[in-house]
């Protein structure tokens, strides 16, 4: 038996990478927006085919599926049996209710499609998070200080002498008993990236915001992986790399990973 | 052309009812857990037949469904068009997430499965809300005061002189320019029910919590449509009433029904 954080921690020790690919694969992202479900579910396994040796997780987007309505989940039913039992599996659906539905939602995500990890809003409070951690080999990332322009709004709020997101940080890594709690950081907020670190001290990262949404790389890397593990997310920018072949997402997969690997090699 | 709440305010009028009935149909809600799917939907199917002349609205919970997979998203798209385009359809989905992703879900639950209000979580700010009010006929219900023990974990902390609760009624009141945003405040919070008014005058509350969850009716209605409309949302205590036929189902409605209707009349 072993936790989800140590999972994920032998996953990025042993391929030596820190990469995950967000699957958020849009109509709106190809030149034709008339584009059928049919090439989106191509276009999904060939980001897997060409980036599965390199990656320590996928990240699934709920949304992009659900605008599909019942199709689109069954496009996720797939995709998820596509990407295996070896790479770690996340599904970003942002969940955060009360604890009879959180129980659904975790039969859900782990029973029902066998993701690893899911993210998850802390508004809540604790027993929206608890039945995604009762079991130890599944993970959940809490957002914390999220990537987007009005993550302020509220993240930022002053409590104290802290900030709203600097308590949420405090609060899970009380939460992470069993070593399977992680917090989501915004590749866009490199210096609370430093001030979350403080409160969560061995916790894993998900970083996103890197790519599409203008993030910094060399900070997100160096801040997350201090004393603790990160993982950077890269959606757009690797899905819909140069003109869309195997080759241009593969190029671009590899790129990151090899960028990310010479930063650990300088930090260290 | 009309906004959210007005055409919620008409109904509210015209049925004199503030019911809202969630549908939150869980297979451990009946006697054999081995119940499979399609007594689920017949279940489902039953609790709007007997209830649609009472109700403002119903509201489907997302996890419900999704628990199920594909074919549980099937059964929302076949649940939602048999409830019908007179009903309001309030989507639990507690959706949250950067605005590209928040427009994915926005066209998945106003385009794709037709409902004509959402809930969400304020955590991620103004750009996670401004896709699902863009349009001025589809609402918005913010998670405010939630009706779970943890609220208090976040909800509750101290800014200046409020909690992140009325911070959160305040800002959602400033948003609400095209009065199509609504606040979903617990009936288990009933002195929180009187503040978050302050802030949210002529916003509709959605008010769960009553019925299993042990919330106060009286409060929830007198407070709740005192400057502005409530709907009180009952799930369990009406799904599964009595012994689950049609009658047991359709008596629980009524008597809340006339409940809240004695209790307006008395306020009055």
């Amino acid at each position: 038996m072993s936790s989800f954080n140590l999972r994920l921690n032998e996953r990025i020790t042993s391929l030596k990478s820190h990469l995950c690919v967000g699957l958020d694969i849009a109509n709106s992202s190809f030149n034709n927006s008339n584009i059928e479900l049919k090439k989106l579910k191509d276009h999904a396994k060939k980001v897997v085919e060409s980036t599965r040796d390199l990656v320590v997780a996928y990240k699934p987007n709920f949304a992009f599926f659900e605008k599909w309505g019942s199709r689109g989940y069954q496009w996720l039913e797939e995709i998820v049996d596509f990407i295996g039992d070896d790479i770690i599996k996340i599904a970003d659906a942002k969940r955060g209710d009360i604890g009879n539905t959180a129980n659904q939602y975790a039969e859900s995500i782990f029973g029902h499609f066998g993701f690893d990890a899911v993210t998850l809003s802390p508004y809540m409070g604790w027993d929206s998070i608890a039945p995604f951690v009762a079991d130890e080999k599944k993970g959940a990332f809490i957002l914390c200080k999220t990537s987007n322009a009005s993550s302020k709004d509220f993240q930022n709020l002053p409590i104290e002498n802290k900030k709203l997101f600097e308590i949420v940080a405090q609060r899970s890594s009380k939460w992470n008993a069993s070593n399977n709690i992680g917090l989501v950081v915004g590749a866009t907020a490199s210096n609370e990236l430093r001030v979350v670190r403080k409160y969560a001290k061995n916790m894993p990262l998900l970083i996103p915001g890197i790519g599409a949404q203008g993030g910094d790389l060399k900070t997100s890397m160096i801040e997350g992986n201090t004393n603790g593990d990160a993982i950077i997310n890269v959606s757009r920018g690797i899905c819909f790399a140069g003109d869309l072949s195997s080759n241009a997402i593969r190029s671009k997969a590899e790129e990151y990973y090899n960028n990310m690997r010479e930063l650990m090699d300088e930090h260290r």
